[in-house]
This record gives structure tokens, sequence and C-alpha cells, in this order.
């Protein structure tokens, strides 16, 4: 396996138990019955002890922005044709897309990423070129990436946080665009959960029940080719991955190491946070579940995880477009945390 | 029954069909995968037929709010002291409450209404004292209103729309306060739907098995004395409900009546709302529902109302707090609705 990965498995941040433990008592001190707001309170307890603090904010925002090609995309698996990618690249650049919309209504600061749309695009404002090849390749045939480009896909995701941390971000989300990587991101949860293609392929952006079958037979191949028994998650990762997986994994194993608490989308994404706590377990304290994807499969990965989404609209654009509809509540829970009155302060009669 | 209630049966303004479908065709053109935002998608539709329009929006958002005493708290349903509906009207006007703390945060303008705590405060700054009663009716022993409370409340609920309307509102919300008020909620729907206490029964603030037992029994005892078969809706209000519920209620008629969007909040807010579809059925169409109430019995109203609530968060503290958590993600869906570029502007590929 390729060197200069042992950061990876660094430890984590511890999380700050005495703080989430005094933000559970405040809570139980507001003047509402206890525990009457539910989840939105177990967002803002999460937040103080990750963030060690009585005034938990996700603010500011950071998003990563992961827009790459997929080589199995030549196997037909997406109703989109493979330029897509490049004109979704330039379309979340410009601001018409449904991640940069959102981002600007959420109050989001986002860096766009191109890890290698098939055919290079040069420069594009407001987009970093980090390309690691012109697409990741076809997973049916071949690894998804060489060791070097694993290994540069993790380190540019790392970097990427540090640059964030630089910035004053206090919550991490990555995104992706990239015709065809729902493909990957099933190939790559079969293998890590031990699941059968049919139980986690599903439509994507669209396909019907006779693409799906197709996407579960190029998955099968794929597995057959690469998933051989006792394979390590790097491997597997390089193998059946995509550029995109991989760097949103080096990001969330680094976010968590640096203590950045980490947001994660729906069913691409959380094929990378998957790899990330397989990679390293601490990871997990870290990471906060947006929204269950109508990607059927996605919630194989959510019990894999032990994670309960806090959302669930029907949602499957990806983009990060999940990550960012959680956003506001989870303002809204930090608000409601610091600025409600206590019994005490309000004059209110306990139960 | 009471005269001077004939508006309640005026018809409802009309969808507007045409800007729904004129919405949907927008969003099966803006780039992304068709339907991929799901809910989002329905919501922004939603608003643009009721509001009759290609640029919806929620804002501004006017909440009301209902302070009022139940009778029926003599029978010990409630973790909480009567006098706590006192005290939390204070801490609402002060701006300490959860509903005010999220009111500001979200950006909504909110009516505070004393319709009738057991003991009147007097003038509190901020606070409307429209007190139809020193507390409604036990309705253990008697019906919660008299005829002229009952019409009065309703036509007060009314002339907040219009106040609101005035004010340019494009969004109600109605939400209460007051010890108990879960019981006549839990009374009313059980008569209106036709089912038994135990059914529909929960803890509220959080009473243990024992205390909700004793409050279905307390139900019981209510649907006994009040609930005659065949009665009318009208008279199940009169004698089950309470001020907040009837303020609601008339509220939600004339919004509907008046064309004015309702966002209907959790466990009690929906015994209004069913109240108000049963009296004028039309007033269906101009309702979206927030959330799905923690309260068990919640569910049974939202399959009579055939809603599907959007967020599940496992809130149960009402004052319309799940109303105002869905708020930022209405607001989102609008905005994406109106800035996302469509395939065509942004010169991307479709399916």
């Amino acid at each position: 396996m390729s060197t200069g990965l042992d950061w990876i498995k660094d430890p984590c941040m511890s999380i700050d138990t005495a703080a989430a433990e005094a933000a559970r008592q405040r809570q139980d001190q507001l003047t509402k019955p206890r525990g009457s707001l539910g989840r939105l309170e177990e967002m803002a307890i999460r937040l103080c002890g990750m963030q060690g603090t009585a005034t938990p904010s996700p603010d500011p925002v950071q998003i990563l922005q992961f827009v790459s090609d997929h080589g199995v995309a030549a196997e037909g698996i997406s109703l989109f044709p493979q330029v897509v990618s490049v004109q979704m690249l330039h379309n979340i650049a410009r601001g018409g897309a449904a991640v940069s919309v959102m981002a600007e209504a959420v109050g989001a600061r986002m860096e766009i990423f191109d890890l290698g749309v098939v055919t290079d695009p040069g420069p594009i404002e407001g987009v970093r070129s980090e390309r690691l090849g012109a697409g990741s390749g076809n997973i049916a045939r071949e690894p998804a990436m060489t060791e070097e480009q694993l290994a540069a896909a993790l380190a540019l995701g790392r970097a990427a946080v540090e640059r964030a941390l630089a910035n004053g971000a206090r919550l991490l989300i990555c995104g992706e665009m990239g015709i065809g990587n729902t493909t990957p991101a099933t190939a790559l949860a079969c293998a890590l959960l031990g699941l059968e293609p049919a139980a986690l392929a599903g439509p994507g952006t669209g396909l019907d029940a006779g693409g799906v079958s197709r996407k579960a037979a190029v998955v099968a191949k794929a597995l057959t080719l690469h998933a051989a028994p006792g394979r390590a998650t790097l491997e597997l990762l390089r193998r059946l991955g995509g550029f995109d997986i991989a760097a949103s994994a080096g990001a969330y194993i680094a976010a968590a190491q640096r203590g950045l608490p980490i947001l994660v989308d729906g069913f691409i994404m959380s094929s990378a946070a998957l790899v990330a706590v397989r990679l390293n377990p601490c990871v997990r304290d870290w990471m906060l579940f947006a929204h269950r994807s109508a990607e059927p499969g996605h919630r194989h990965m959510m019990e894999a995880l032990g994670a309960d989404p806090y959302l669930d609209l029907g949602l499957r654009l990806g983009e990060a477009t999940g990550a960012e509809t959680l956003v506001p509540l989870l303002r809204l829970a930090c608000v409601v945390h610091q600025r409600m009155a206590t019994f005490a302060e309000a004059g209110v009669s306990e139960a």
C-alpha cells in the first residue's frame, strides 16, 4: 500500500464529555417540558461536546465540493451522459446548481474542486483544479485509482480541512458531483458491509428497474474483480472508490483528528463516511448525519454506522444538498440552547 | 348553536392549479435529476399554488400564539401546576420561551394572546388581552365553553388573520400554551375520529404510564358527558375544546377563505386543524403540516387529515415550535425553486 498514509491512523480529538454533560443539564433547566425539543436538543448537546463550548454554532460552515468523473460511466449505469460532470462543474461555479443556491441561502462557504472530470476544462473562476487524472478507472475492468492517486486524494481532503480550520470553520460538509458515482459508492459499501449488489443498487439519477438490474450486474462484476475476501479497507477504496469518495474520506478523518464536526450528506458521502470510520473508528464520534437518502440502499449504510439521520425528505440529489438542508436547523438548535430562559430566570414553576 | 357563525361555512379561496402546474414543470427543468429534491420540491410547488405565483415565499410569517387555561387541569392531568400558564405568558412576552427565541431566529412576527389564563395578569407588554374567561370549563364535569365564548374565540382567530393579511403576511402559524391542553385536544380528536381514549392519550409534558392512564380516564369521562352520537362538530368543539383550540380553528378557516397558507404545528394544533377541516373541508387545501409530534396519538390525526408531515424530530413542546422549525426549510425550498438554473440556462445536457 501507498506510503505517506500513516496519518490516517492518527488519533481523533476527544469529545469534550464535560461540555456535553453541561449542555444536557442546561437543556433540562430551560422553560419547557424535559426533552420536549427532541432531536433539536440532541443537535445542540452533540455540538457542545464536539466544540467544547456552552455556545455552540455551526458557523462558519465549510463545504468541500468534489467534482470528478468515474470511468464506470462507460458501462451505461447513469441516465445522464458523462459530459454533464464538466457542465455541472461550470454550473456549480456560476451559482446555478442546487448546492450553490443552497450554500448562499444557508450562508455556507464553498470550495469547489475539479478532481478530474474526463476532459480538463482549463481554469474556471472559483474552481480549484486539483486534477488526479481524466476520471477514475472503470471499476468493472480495472481499479478506480493507482496508489499514488489514492494517497493524493486522501491528502487533498486533509489539506482542504486545514485551510477550512485556518479560516475559522466550525462545521465541515463534503459534497460530490460526478456522473455515475452512485455505482462506486454502491460497490464500496457492498464490499465493506458484505451485502449483495441487489441490496444496495438503486435508481441513482432515475434508472428504471431494468437499469437498476444492469447497475447491480456492473457492481457484481466490480466486486468479483476487486473485493477478494480479507482485502483491507484502503485497498477496497483504491479499487472500488473514486476521487470524490477518497478525498471526502480523507477530509472526514482529518476533521475528526483536528476536532472539526462533520455533517454527512447522503448516499455517496455515506460510503465515504463508512470508509473513514473503518479506517479510523474514532472518526464516527465527530459525525452528524443530515438525512435519509431516497436511494434505497442508504439505510444499510446508516445501520452499519449506527446513524439515525435527522431529516427524511426524499432527497436523492447529492452535491451536499441534504447536509445543507440541515444547516438552518443546527443553527436554530444552537440559538435555542443559548437564548431560552431557564425556569429560575423566568420565574416559571417546575414539574 | 350560536348565531354569528355562518361565516365558517363560506367557501375557501381556490388553489391556483395553473401556478402549481407551472411550478412543477419548472422543477423538472432545473439542473438536477427529476424529482431529486423530493419534498423540498413539493413545498415550493404547493406554495406556488396557494400563493398563485412563480415566486413563492413564506415571508412575512405570522405566528398567533394563543395562551389560555383549561379547567380540566383540576383533574391532575399535567406534570405542571396551572400557574405555569401565566408564568409562561410572561416568559413568551419577554422572549425567553422556545417559541419566542425561535420566532426571532427564523424571522417570524408573533402576536401573543391572553385568551384567559385562570387569573387575569393585567396588562403585559406585547400581549393582547382578549380574555374569554378565567380559563375554559373542566370538560370532565361541564362544557369547555359557552356558545358566546365559542363564537368569540372563532371570531378572534378570524380577526387576527385579517390583521395579519393587512400587514402582508404570507404564511400563518397558530400556536398555544396552556397547562393541560393535550387533554381537550385528545378528547376532541377521540370524538371526531371515533377512537378510544387509550389510542390518543399520551404523556403530554411527561406523564408516566400511570399518569397517561389517569388522563385517558378523564378523557373517557368527558366523552361520556359530551360526545353523544351524532353531535355536530361545532358542539363537540364547544364542549370538549378550549379557547386556544377554538381560536386556532377560526384562524385556520379564515386563512383558507382569504387564501393565506397555513402551517400546522403539532398535537394540539392538529386537533384544531381537524375541527376546521370537519367544519369546512376546503380548509385542508391550505394546510401544510410541519412535523410529526412525539405525542403518540398524533399519527391518528395525521392519518385522518391525509397529512404526511415534513419533519420527525421527536418534538412535543407545542407553542408553535414544530412549525417554526420548518420555516427555514420552506424558505430554502422557495429560494431553490427561484434561483436554480435550468438545463437550458446552464447548458447542461438532459437525461
